[in-house]
C-alpha cells in the first residue's frame, strides 16, 4: 500500500486501530488548544503565564497546519475536501491562530475549533448516536414549519409588549427605548428574568404578569410540537401497506383490516 | 380585464407573479416602518434624525393611506372589505400615523403595524404553514377548557400565597400590599423570578421554595395537555365513534369498517 | 312546593333560573369581598377609605352569615351539610369577619373565601369542565407514585447541593447557613434564579452550573410523567376483552388477534 | 432460631412486624441526624446549642457504629455486605462523625447520611414505588445517548456564546474572563437568570436575546426525549422485533402472534 493511501486510512478512516488512535489524540489536541484559550482569558492566569501559552498556542497551531496539509496530501480529491464542511472547519482552525501574530483578539476566534469537537462522534461507537441524531433530526424537520409559525408569533410578542411597557414604564424605570423594552420582554417571556429592569408602576407589574403567565404558558408549544414529532418518528409512520382488494394504500398505526372495504389487509399463513 | 379587476388581481391576490411582487415589497415597507418607530425610540438616534424620521413616516402613512383607498376602490365590495379583519387592520395601520400630528405619543400605536405583518403568509409557501397553524390551533381549542381549569387554579393560588407572602414577609421587604405579593407569586410561579422582591424571613423562603417547587412542577400541566392534545391532531383520530363489534372508540377520519375486527362501523338501515 | 323546599332549590340547585341567578349574584359578592380584601392592603387605598371598606366588609360578612343559616335551615340533613366540603368552607368564610373585630390582622383570612370561588364551575356548563378536570386528576392519580419518587430525589439533590454550596461558598457570599443553602439550590434547580443569593468563587460557579443544568434536564420528568398519563387517560386504556380461544384478558390497544394464540378477537359479522 | 438469623430477619429484612418497626426507627434517626446538621449551621443556633447537638451526634455515631457493627456480625456473608453498595453507604454514615473529633468542617459530610434514606423505600410499600422507578429507569436508559448528543449541543452553545459575549462585553461589564462567559451562558440558557451577570451593550443584549430563545426552544429537546421514552416504557413496547408477514415493528412483551396479522412472530425450527 502506497504511503499516501496509508497516510489516508489513518487520517480519515476511524476502522483501524491507528486511525482510532489518530482520532483520539486528535481530539485530545483540540480539546487542550479549547482549554487553553478559555483559562487563557483569565486575567490572573494570563499575568503570569501569557508567554507558556502563547508558544504552547503556536505549537498547536502548526501541528493543525501540518495536519491540513497532510489532509490535502492524501485526500484523493483535495478540492472536494478542502470545500467541504469539514475542510473548511479545518482551514477556520487554523486562520485564527495565524491572525492571532496581528490582532491579539484574533485569538478568542480559535473558539470556532469547538466545530472540530464534532469528530467525537467518529471515535464514540458511531451508529447508534447517529440513529439517535437522526430520530432529533427528523423530529426537528417535522416540526419546522410549526417552529417557524411559533417563533413570528413569539416576535410579534414581544414587540408589541415591548412597546407596551416602554410607553407605560418610560425611560425613567429603565425602560430607555423600544429595543430595550423588546429585550426586557424577551428576558421576561423566555422566563430568565435577570432583574436588571423591572416594571415599577402598577399598570407594568400587570402587563408583565401578563407576559410571565403567556410566556409559561406557551413554552408547552415548542416542547408540545416537538415531544409529538419525537413520538411519531419513534413510532415509525403509518402503515404503508397496499390493501389486496381496494388498494387503499395508507393505514391506521397497526390496523389489521382495510377501514374502506373491510378486508384483512394480511394473509393469515397456516 | 378592465383596470379596476386588474388592480384587484394585484393587491388582493397573490398567485400571478405582480400581485407576488405587490404583496412582498409591501411587506418591507410595513416592516420599514416598524423598524422606524423602533429605532426613533432611542434617545440619541431621536435626537439626531428625528425630522428624518418623521419625514419618513409621513411619507409612509401616506403609502399605507393610497394603498387603503386603493382597497377600497377595487374591491368588489367596500363595505365588507373595510369592516372584515384585514380592513380594520389596514385602516389602522393608517390612523396612528395621522393622530401623531397631533399627539406625538400616538406614535407608539404605529406599533400595531405589526399585525399587518400576518400578510407574510400570503407570500411564504402558504399551504403547508396553514395546515400546520390548523395542527395548533386545533391543538389548542381541544385544550381549550383544560386550560381554563389550570388558568383558574393558578389564579388562586397565586392569591392565596401572594396575601400569605403579604402576612408572613410585610411592607418592611418588598411585599407593600397585596397586589404586590400577587405580582410576587406570578414572578415566582412562573419561574421568571425578577429578584426585585425577594422573601427574607425564614418563614416566607419556606413558603418561597413551596411557590418554586409548585410552579416547577405544574408547568407540565400545560405541556402535558398542549402535547397530548397536538398528538391527538397530528394522528387525526377524528372520527369518535364506537365499533359495534368490538368497541375501538376511535377511527382514521374517513373509516367505513373498523381497522381492528374488519366490521362495517355503521349499519345500512334499509 | 313550601318555602324549605323552595328555598333548597334556589340555594343549593342551579338548574332553575332562580337558582342560577342565585349562584351568579353570590360568586360575583364573593368576588367583590375579595377584592376589597386586596385593594384594602395597599396603604394609599387604605388611608382614604379604612372605613368605607371595613363597612362593606361588615356587610358582606353579614350576607353571608345570613347565606349560611338560610343553608342550614333549609337543607334536609344540616348536619350533613355543616361538616361536608362546603359546608365548612362556608363557615370558614365568616369566621374571619368575626375575628376582624378583635384582631386586625385576621381579616387577612378572607382570603381563604377564594375557594369559595370555586362555585363558579357549577354556573359554567358543567359537565365539559367537569370531564376536563376527570382527565387531569386521572392523570395525576396515575402518575403520584412516579412524582413521589420524583420530588424525593429533588428533595435529596438540594439537601447535597445546598450543603455543599454552604461548605464551598460560606457566609461571607451569602450562603449563612445550610438551610439558606437549600433554600439557594431550590431557587436554582427550579430555574427561578432571584438573583439574592448568587455564587462568588469559581468552585461554587461550577456546582451551580450542574445545580443549573439538572433542572434544566429534570423539568422534562414531571412533565414527561404528566404527559404519557395524559396521553393514556384520553387515548383509554389497553383492550379489556377476553380472547375467545386461550381467555387471555387484556390486549394491546389496537389488537386484532390475540399475542398469545393468534386467534382473531372478534367475529366478524357478515 | 439462633440470635444471629433472628437479628437478620431484624435488621435486613422488613418482612415481620421487628424488621419494620426497626427500619421506621432507623429512618427516623437518620432524619434527626440530619436535621441537626442543618439546623446546627444555623449561626444562632450553633452559639446556644453546639454542646448539645455535639453530643447528640456524638450518641448518633455511636447507635451508627453498633449498627454497622451488628450488620457485619449477623450478615451470613459479612465481606460481601461491607463491600455492597449499602454497605459503604453505612460506613460513610460513621465516619465523617469520627473525622468531626478532629476536622470540625467534617461534621458537613454526615450529609451523605441524605443516602441512606433511600431505605424509606423498604419501607414504604416497596413494590408499586419499584415498578415506577423502573419506568422511569428505562426511559431515561432509553434517552440515554440521545441525552449525550443533547448535552454535547448545550456544551457547545454555552462555549461558543461565553467566548462571544467575553468578546462583546468585556471585563468593564462583568465578564471578567471566558468561564465566567461561560457560567453566565448557563444561567441565561438554562432561564435562571440571576443577574448578577448582564449584557449592557446593545450588541451584547442581541446576542443574549438569541442564547434566551434558543433556551427557551431546547428545553422541548429533552423534555420531548423523555417524554416519548417514557411513554414507550409504559405502553410496554419491549419486543422489537418486525412480524415477518405485516412488518408490524413493536409488539407486547411476551407476545407469541403479531396482534395485527395474526401470525407467528417466531418460526418454529424442526
Amino acid at each position: 500500500m502506497p504511503l499516501r493511501q496509508r497516510l489516508y486510512t489513518i487520517i480519515f478512516e476511524s476502522d483501524t486501530p491507528a486511525g482510532r488512535r489518530f482520532d483520539t489524540t486528535l481530539l485530545w489536541i483540540i480539546l487542550a488548544s479549547l482549554v487553553i484559550v478559555v483559562i487563557d482569558s483569565i486575567e490572573g492566569v494570563h499575568q503570569q503565564y501569557a508567554d507558556l501559552f502563547a508558544n504552547i498556542e503556536w505549537g498547536l497551531t502548526g501541528i493543525f497546519t501540518v495536519e491540513y496539509l497532510l489532509r490535502l496530501y492524501c485526500s484523493p480529491r483535495p478540492l472536494r475536501y478542502a470545500f467541504s464542511f469539514y475542510g473548511l472547519v479545518d482551514l477556520l482552525a487554523i486562520v485564527p491562530g495565524i491572525l492571532a501574530i496581528y490582532y491579539s483578539d484574533a485569538q478568542y476566534l480559535m473558539i470556532v475549533r469547538v466545530i472540530r469537537m464534532l469528530r467525537i462522534f467518529r471515535v464514540l461507537k458511531l451508529g447508534p448516536y447517529l440513529k439517535q441524531a437522526n430520530y432529533l433530526m427528523a423530529a426537528l424537520r417535522g416540526s419546522k414549519q410549526k417552529i417557524i409559525v411559533f417563533l413570528m408569533s413569539v416576535s410579534t410578542l414581544v414587540t408589541v409588549f415591548g412597546t407596551l411597557m416602554y410607553v407605560v414604564e418610560g425611560p425613567e424605570h429603565g425602560f430607555t427605548s423600544i429595543p430595550m423594552g423588546i429585550y426586557w420582554a424577551i428576558v421576561t417571556l423566555t422566563t430568565v428574568g435577570f432583574g436588571d429592569i423591572v416594571p415599577k408602576t402598577p399598570l407594568g407589574q400587570v402587563i408583565s404578569s401578563l407576559v410571565m403567565i403567556t410566556g409559561y404558558s406557551i413554552i408547552a408549544v415548542p416542547t408540545g410540537i416537538f415531544t409529538a414529532e419525537l413520538a411519531n418518528a419513534m413510532r415509525g409512520e403509518q402503515l404503508d401497506h397496499d390493501c389486496p382488494v381496494c388498494r387503499k394504500n395508507s393505514h391506521e398505526h397497526g390496523a389489521a383490516f382495510c377501514s374502506r372495504c373491510g378486508n384483512a389487509l394480511f394473509r393469515k399463513i397456516e
